[in-house]
């Protein structure tokens, strides 16, 4: 599983005291080759971390040898300070390991606006090399942990070649890149513009399409490297079907794991006479603190409050400038379709709303184009714990 | 105070039993005139309720005689029947009033969904109308709340003159209006143009300005009544500061009533290229969840704990297409610079955070433009009671 269940790579994850707590902080994953081919995907907020200015250097060459990821601080907002300490930690990497400064991409997550403590993140790089394996996949996908209750790997197999990954991610997660950190690796041998394209077309469909509270991240970082080590040239659509099914694997299991939630909201628009159309009324429902609150309040008897919810869901849609016309909307919850022709449908009684998936259907009525969206519920848990954050 | 301070209005608040807690739920405002020009603005939202798609026609012609609104039922997303509903209400208040229903406009708040008890409305307009009275203004307040705590009413005295107005609304507050009704009356004499022009540019820079959760309303309704009973026509800019006046005393009290709100976060963006740009940036700040949660949950120690939330105050900033630099950006709290030009600023322990009104302000440092936008904080109370609403 995770970073090295494809062949060619070494991974660890060490404790370097970068976390007051002492838990594991710093990973680094390193591609043995003979391939280096990487591609990477980065948040699409403007303010963007340090490590993301740099990796996004890194990547313009198309070449990765080395990520070097820690948790404990995101090192975003730290002005110059911020990008020479994230510069001095890739040249760390690269000393250790022989290789060029230009070769590795640093991520980092934790929290906005605080430095590094360099003195203990570098002398951390030697005992994360030291301890580099073909087995340590697991251990550097627990160093990357913040918030996170679990560490998040996943896996898929081609015909002789791997594609595996790890991920992290509790929070701040919404389209644009969740705040995450994914490293996916594979030995198939393909060149840098088709990993770039197979990432892209991955990430559009599954990490951009989770909105899980509606903050954009300023360290989002998704890399794919390729070591060619398993000697195969899948067919590109295999290989980027492998590709997309790790990340939404992962993307699953983000959401799965999101601050506070007690529910993952499945929110599939039908309907729309654009894609587009499909995903911004997607992310509108998504992002309704009101109806977060009641999916989250009315387990498992949805149906017996007062307020039908979809009610919520169509002021959502409401706000929108999709395509569609108010008396034609229906939306359903759970399979039940609570709303027709945007009034009253069936009996709202009829949903069963004693699982953690909730399936919100929304039709526009306006064109055969749909999109899915994964949001989670808002409770007092979530609340808690982001008024009272620390790594 | 209300909607009676100005000469020429009656007004009445009765239970109507719609509410099934017996509280007052019905109101009915009157111009008796000489003159009965009117203004209105009403929700943004493309999923309107009856009342609004009904009152948008009224207002038309520029004359209103009388309001009608409800509380204990939104009569939004209720089809044909939520409109014949609306236009029935109407009638019955023209005839028991001997005016014509075209000048009767109709508002009403509560569940979203749910068809109005018309057997208890309609007798409740001739309860209403027998209660009409010149200092009838409160109990109306009183009979448009629905989870408000408060009745809400403002008046502002002119040479001669008088505006006043109610206001109801505590959740489902965001631009484009809030989920809210307000009706302002003035005995001051002037034509319906001016009244529109002079609350269309009330409502942009008061009650459009309100985001306490993002969420916006199908039945937003702000009306405003002129009689002319004072025999005086004042000067316009006087009479627009007049009526800004009253609404942003009335929007503030929306603000400070939001539900399970424990802070008004007063949010302002100077420094903007453009006011546009100043309300985009400002408006991402207050839909900020882990802004709103961190506000609420750092009270009194915003500065002590381990994340400095100006962080999440730029990562909000950078999912807006604004123009800025991101290391030329500064924010404050309560006046203490905690963020200079994207970085680390002045120490966030100077930050108190003691008291019900929090102020950020951003500086884009792009421009001399700037917006205020009133928010609230995210509390568990208002998931509890956004997850178990009832009217």
């Amino acid at each position: 599983m995770s970073v090295t269940a494809a062949k060619g790579f070494r991974a660890a994850g060490v404790a370097a005291g970068i976390k007051d707590s002492g838990n594991p902080d710093l990973a680094l994953v390193v591609n043995d080759g003979p391939r280096r081919a990487a591609a990477g995907v980065f948040t699409s907020n403007r303010v963007k971390a340090a490590p993301v200015l740099w990796s996004e250097q890194v990547l313009k060459g198309g070449q990765v040898s080395a990520v070097v990821l820690n948790s404990g601080g995101a090192n975003a907002c730290t002005g110059p300070k911020g990008f020479q300490d994230t510069h001095a930690t890739a040249e760390k990497v690269a000393d250790v390991l022989g290789l060029g400064a230009g070769e590795v991409a640093v991520a980092s997550t934790g929290l906005i606006g605080v430095t590094l403590p360099m003195d203990k993140l570098l002398p951390g790089v030697e005992t994360a090399a030291a301890a580099l394996s073909g087995h340590g996949g697991e251990k550097a996908a627990i160093a990357i942990k913040t918030t996170d209750s679990v560490h998040k790997t996943a896996v898929a197999e081609g015909a002789g070649w791997t594609v595996g990954g790890m991920a992290k991610g509790a929070g701040m997660l919404a389209p644009g890149l969740a705040t995450m950190l994914v490293v996916l690796t594979t030995d198939a041998d393909l060149p840098a513009a088709d990993l770039d394209k197979a990432l892209r077309e991955a990430t559009r469909l599954t990490f951009d399409r989770v909105d899980s509270d509606g903050c954009m991240s300023t360290n989002d970082t998704v890399l794919l490297l390729a070591s060619g080590a398993a000697e195969v040239t899948p067919e590109y659509a295999e290989f980027a079907d492998a590709v997309r099914q790790v990340c939404d694997d992962l993307a699953r299991q983000l959401i799965g794991d999101a601050e506070g939630a007690s529910k993952d909201i499945r929110i599939e628009v039908v309907g729309a006479a654009s894609e587009d159309d499909a995903v911004e009324v997607g992310r509108s429902i998504a992002r309704n603190n009101l109806l977060k609150c009641a999916i989250h309040g009315e387990d498992p008897n949805w149906g017996r409050v007062e307020d039908p919810n979809w009610g919520r869901v169509l002021s959502a849609i409401g706000t929108t400038s999709a395509a569609f016309e108010p008396d034609r909307l229906n939306v359903a919850i759970n399979d039940v379709w609570v709303c027709r022709n945007g009034s009253v449908g069936e009996d709202r009684d009829l949903v069963d709303m004693r699982y953690r998936e909730v399936r919100i259907t929304a039709d526009l009525a306006a064109g055969s184009e749909s999109a899915v969206i994964w949001a989670n519920d808002l409770t007092a848990d979530y609340v808690h714990e982001n008024s009272a954050y620390s790594s």
